[in-house]
């Protein structure tokens, strides 16, 4: 804006910028989202959308005029206050907490008070507020199963709190290692604040915790005075008879629950929540007198200086969805759920077509969720996937990104939820083409 | 969950959490928003909401329709590339800015780059991660005219931002007490980074600066090489002759932006943005080579980790409005203006009827905006806000909330956004009732 010498600009450096703009997870989503716009020709194995094939636009006005029916009877009529809660400023901690606890008692067998839930900008604001409350000074730490979501990186890195990474198993987690690593965290004169984990069909490895493995984490977080916080997406992709969420299985108040609509209701809503039922008291104080309520209560105090409310338009829409289908999300997402499940046998029956005798190829068989893990006989980063991209039109994603780091790794996340059956198999052929070429080399 | 006894469930200490959740700022919203649930009888003098007369929710399918088909012809008629834009994960920075710039070349004569704007969950967003991205460690402080919005010591205090008080003055902002403040900070081993202002009508004050003031104002931060925060949420409701924003005025991007469409769009859609056109460079290097984008650029790295997008959906029902009023909202916006004049006109000849000879008793007289500034002749705080609640039925904002403290001082702030003509004249008979008893005590 104006005509004067390119000196006299405002400038600012990177280096006087917060540290989390310089992180090597900051650089990742940038890399991965530009380099999936420089090659709009590749099928994305990359990107973890959900299906867009039934998406409809003639849902929008629907579920907004279901929910606004609800609030009518809700208000008993007062269209005023109708208006008021869809349009005007609203309650910090959200409107629909109602229905999203009838949805949590259906669908996952949570028992939640919806006093206890804050309707959140999507998933990764709910971690952001839980991050943000418990991380008081550089001593506070945060344990997560690496690889992690690149999202609890970028939420930690928000509040500069120090990740540390927990060892895998088949399990979904090394149980050994994270008493290890509390006990080691301790030690350093550090407060271990809470585990991050995404019990099932976890994001990168597509892993789901069995029960015994829910039941001993549980046990550890009582023995340790640890938070467990459990993210689920996923959960409701696969069979409704599995292992119950943490949060199910809960009797102390040891699980926040980090709840997402982006899968199972709208992406374009941006609505998610958070359940943290934990009562927060002053210090000296008994559970009789002077508490300070629920961790949500706090969280919702960080909301309202963060985004201040969820959107109630938002909100309505999702509102209207879980009216639409009786709050069960799991009977609003029969279609989805069967897409996916034909996706990700397609997927594992396309591997084994292509790459099944490739010496040091291999991958796991995740039961449900968007991913698995491929393993591949060559340290597949960056580099490669530009290569794999502009010559063999093909994405994916390296598995460094979510250790936070730049090591390329023999790892490779596979994503299968956002495509038809035929760009799966377009997209296998160019991937074992990419991968039987490297292994040549 | 569960019937445990308490004492082994899991409990957290407030002192274990971040320190924000202590803080005066923190429990002066809870203690606001609790008081009005309390007293839901009394005349609100004190929220800051925007009119509700013109709400009305068949504007959400029209604007949702008209931004649809606005897609379309810009999509070329793509419809699976619609209902993505609108439903799906989207951009980061948005999808609405180009209609976002285009209101701002009409509104305000600002001539913004869309690529500059990230369009955020409301203005508070936008005012989070611009501190985020400058808060890099405990020596980077913010400068804000005492008493300021209580969302900026808010979201100052979540990235644990040291904010120093500059002094009020009749024309806005007392500038010889700026650059004393940015000196001083500086000897300290301390670096201002920004200065936190609202030129137009501010909040609490309603002052708004004269040109004169603004034209010193970016001479200063330009000698000083400070940024300037310009938040500006109701420039739109005062005199379109007045002075241009201090953004307009900026030759050489010391101005970082901060937009709200929670007064001139709609609060629930809460959606704001943030036109931040700062080069960023790494150290060492010239502006040529090695630049790292904007500091939109870089906001937009830190959204990705805290909400990921705004709701393309919330987006959509903004930039429908925007087309349904050829992209000005000075236009969108005629009843609300003319109503929140005649507010402002009945509310100080309302309090010149009732209070115009009492001694001690004054207020400020504002072109504009929401509120305006009465002084009464005893300390107004929290307790006389309770005893006044309940007695007399009426709200006001004790003024200690925008110094974030908890000290007392003898001015209270007065809006008269939202209120029919009836409400600001009961509202106004019942506070003129308690001022005259206070005084008598």
């Amino acid at each position: 804006m104006g005509s004067r010498p390119f000196a006299d600009y405002a400038q600012l450096l990177v280096g006087d910028l917060h540290a989390s703009l310089a992180s090597p997870v900051s650089e990742s989503m940038n890399f991965l989202n530009e380099i999936a716009l420089r090659y709009p020709g590749a099928v994305s194995l990359a990107a973890g959308r959900p299906y867009e094939g039934f998406f409809d636009l003639d849902d929008l006005p629907r579920y907004l005029s279901l929910y606004q029916q609800h609030l009518t009877e809700r208000l008993s009529g007062d269209e005023e206050r109708v208006r008021r809660t869809v349009l005007q400023y609203g309650r910090t901690k959200g409107v629909i907490h109602e229905l999203v606890a009838e949805h949590l008692r259906l669908d996952e067998g949570i028992n939640a008070n919806p006093q206890d839930l804050v309707v959140t900008v999507g998933c990764q604001e709910a971690l952001y507020l839980t991050l943000r409350a418990l991380r008081r000074d550089e001593r506070d730490v945060l344990l997560a199963v690496a690889p992690s979501y690149v999202g609890v990186h970028g939420a930690a890195g928000l509040v500069d709190m120090t990740l540390v990474p927990v060892r895998d198993a088949a399990d979904g987690i090394d149980l050994n290692d994270l008493v290890m690593r509390i006990h080691e965290v301790r030690a350093q004169g550090r407060n271990p604040r809470a585990c991050y984990v995404i019990p099932d069909f976890a994001n990168p490895s597509g892993t789901r915790m069995s029960l015994e493995t829910r039941r001993r984490l549980l046990r550890i977080a009582a023995e340790e005075d640890l938070l467990l916080l459990e993210d689920n997406p996923y959960g409701l992709f696969g069979d409704p008879d599995g292992p119950p969420t943490l949060k199910a299985l809960d009797t102390a108040a040891r699980v926040v629950y980090l709840g997402s609509f982006a899968k199972t209701g709208l992406p374009g809503a941006r609505v998610g929540y958070v359940l943290a039922d934990q009562r927060v008291v002053e210090a000296g104080s008994t559970a009789a007198d002077g508490s300070a309520g629920t961790l949500a209560d706090q969280l919702a105090k960080i909301k309202s200086m963060l985004t201040v409310n969820t959107s109630p338009i938002a909100q309505a829409v999702i509102g209207g969805k879980l009216l639409a289908h009786g709050c069960s999300l799991r009977r609003a997402n029969v279609r989805e759920i069967a897409t996916y499940r034909d996706n990700l046998t397609r997927m594992l029956a396309g591997l084994e077509r292509r790459l099944g005798n490739v010496p040091g190829v291999s991958w796991n068989a995740p039961e449900g969720g968007f991913f698995l893990l491929l393993t591949v006989p060559f340290p597949a980063g960056d580099d490669l996937l530009e290569l794999c991209a502009s010559t063999y039109e093909v994405l994916w994603t390296p598995v460094h990104h979510f250790y936070a780091d730049t090591r390329p790794r023999n790892v490779v996340r596979l994503s299968f939820s956002h495509l038809r059956p035929e760009e799966i198999e377009t997209g296998l052929d160019r991937l074992a083409r990419f991968v039987r070429d490297q292994q040549q080399n």
